[in-house]
């Protein structure tokens, strides 16, 4: 992804110091651009806590470098132990994310298996390095094939439009929730890689930006990216998709996913649900667009995730810029007050049109799953 | 309604001087508590369209005694020109609202008809401020019947979880969306009438209150109301609702609304309608609470009915209190992102379980809404 014309991708090993990690501040976005150093495992696992990165692959991801600079940290005799210890932490941070343990698990079978005993210490911490840049690097083209995938989905919509409108057609209207662009990988995003990939191949699209309450990743990020990218937008509150829906207004929605079990129920940020069923009693397809790495395959039914409640302060504070550009935050509501802040919901598969995915599009269902991803048919406990 | 042991309405006239309207501003809550004095029709315009008083039954009201200061105003020989003037731009201001138009012309026929031609000037002013007056007393009446229709409803399901649950039974959880309290209307509410009425009768409810972006009626109004009655209460997302249907922690919905046809379809605050899709998915009763001015009986489909959009900043930029105290407004969005804000959907009547009004509880059609009010059977044109 360009900003200000120089590529970026959300997470990278400094150039001149390859024990470094950097990372774009997403706590900062959208009024600052900031980069910033993380050193230790202990400062990853903050860094995924408390959000400075996010979103389902960069989640992953980061969990990749964060074992990575736990492998540069661990004793050379007590290095098995001292991994493990910090891949347990590192699964702590996010309970929701499937691509969290998915990289935390890859990252453990090259670092703790047979085959890791055969290398010294030196050796396993190139192996971690080299293991993290390759999780990181997968994800990058994962997003760029869901990209392809989704824009022939994207392509069809636009020349129906076109055959009755003419010339005049009005844009694609793609709608989405959360945000499931680059920032929230390593690079192009997964909701919102088809949309790059369509607005570049000059189809006139235009993207709902669902402002995500509580965390207003919509607002801050997606908005953000889309700016970036010169990508037409408006931001529109939660509330709005469903009247956009109902005049005919959305052509397809197209969100991430933070886990998606076998039979196709799909686990993603609160709020997803209420457009999914809107969506259905509309008749506008509902689309989930994922790299494997986000696929539970080990988990049948959506409504046994666990799902992560977070404080009661993102829902009573709002952060943002003041009219003399400084930073403030503000509480929205009275003092006594209290909240409850669920951050995900369940969308079941009924729902859901079709995955988007690095292999191709399938029905949301075990079937259509199991048919781009036939090696998982035998792995259910 | 009592704030701090002393009773309020929503707006009055003024104690030692009957020429002056007082409200309480409603932009101010829930961080300061204040009263306004409007001297003049054209300072009651600017209240209804800036929102220093809001919601259905209010603007009503305060149409009303702003038709009774237009008649103040009026010379007494273009006395009629005048006051259908003051009426029009009143009409203006909120175009979707119902009781505007309603109580603009109630006061119409009392001060321009045959029956107006009789009275001196003097008289006519008397009989605009004893009509407005009347329009007040008659929504808080209506609001108070609406309360012990509501409690009902209440009062079974209650029932229901004490047999089901015994003495542990969990509350009776009502999640509402926007204000339809008392500072919606001259006093009680309409959604939240029975909740209050409920709670004053010793039953465990307990409210969702949807923050309601973009204007965060919930969170500021809603969440400030139950404050002052000390019902129990939580703020959550717009986002949230679905989540809480699906996992049973939501026993009945019950909004207000801006307009419903003879139909039963229902206008109401933005975002209404993806809350009454995921109820009915999850066979969630949902309850639309109005007094009966809120009926457009004139027309048969909400989709018709015209949906105000308002200024993009109110999506763009959010008030609250900063930490020493003071109000800010901070923006939540790049400098270059546009919005779009509409301000209401139609919820149509099939979603919809009931209405509950001043005249008892019917089915959201067209023969439940005239087995309540057959007086308008024949009054469609």
């Amino acid at each position: 992804m360009n900003i200000n014309g120089r590529h970026y991708r959300t997470i990278w090993l400094k150039e001149d110091d390859k024990r470094v990690v950097q990372i774009i501040n997403q706590l900062a976005l959208p009024h600052r651009f900031e980069i910033l150093d993380v050193r230790t495992a202990a400062g990853v696992q903050r860094a995924i806590k408390d959000m400075y990165v996010r979103g389902a692959g960069l989640i992953g991801a980061a969990a990749a470098f964060g074992m990575y600079l736990a492998a540069l940290e661990a004793g050379d005799r007590s290095f098995e132990q001292d991994v493990l210890r910090a891949a347990e932490a590192l699964k702590a941070t996010r309970p929701t994310a499937s691509n969290l343990a998915w990289a935390v698990n890859r990252m453990l079978a090259r670092l703790t298996g047979c085959e890791a005993a055969r290398l010294n210490a030196a050796e396993k911490r190139d192996a971690a390095r080299r293991t993290a840049q390759a999780v990181a690097d997968q994800d990058a083209d994962y997003c760029k094939h869901i990209g392809m995938y989704g824009l022939d989905i994207i392509k069809a919509v636009a020349e129906r439009k076109k055959a009755r409108y003419g010339a005049s057609a009005p844009p694609v209207h793609i709608l989405t929730h959360c945000n499931a662009g680059w920032l929230a990988f390593v690079d192009y995003g997964s909701a919102l890689s088809p949309v790059y990939a369509a607005f570049d191949a000059g189809i006139n699209v235009h993207v709902w930006v669902d402002e995500t309450r509580p965390r207003n990743q919509g607002a801050n990020l997606t908005a953000w990216e889309l700016c970036r990218h010169g990508a037409p937008h408006d931001l529109i509150p939660d509330n709005a998709g469903g009247h956009l829906m109902q005049r005919g207004l959305v052509d397809m929605v197209i969100t991430g996913a933070d886990r998606v079990t076998r039979r196709g129920d799909a686990v993603n940020k609160i709020g997803t649900y209420l457009k999914a069923v809107a969506a259905q009693e509309n008749n506008v397809p509902f689309y989930v667009a994922l790299p494997s790495s986000t696929f539970d395959f080990a988990m049948r039914e959506g409504i046994e995730i666990p799902i992560e409640e977070r404080d009661a302060s993102e829902v009573r504070f709002v952060s943002g810029k003041t009219a003399d550009g400084s930073i403030e935050t503000v509480q929205i509501c009275p003092d006594e007050t209290p909240s409850r802040n669920w951050g995900f919901d369940v969308t079941p598969a009924r729902y859901i049109r079709g995955f988007i995915t690095e292999r191709g599009v399938c029905d949301a269902s075990e079937k259509g799953i199991l048919s781009l991803y036939p090696e998982y048919a035998g792995a259910l406990p």
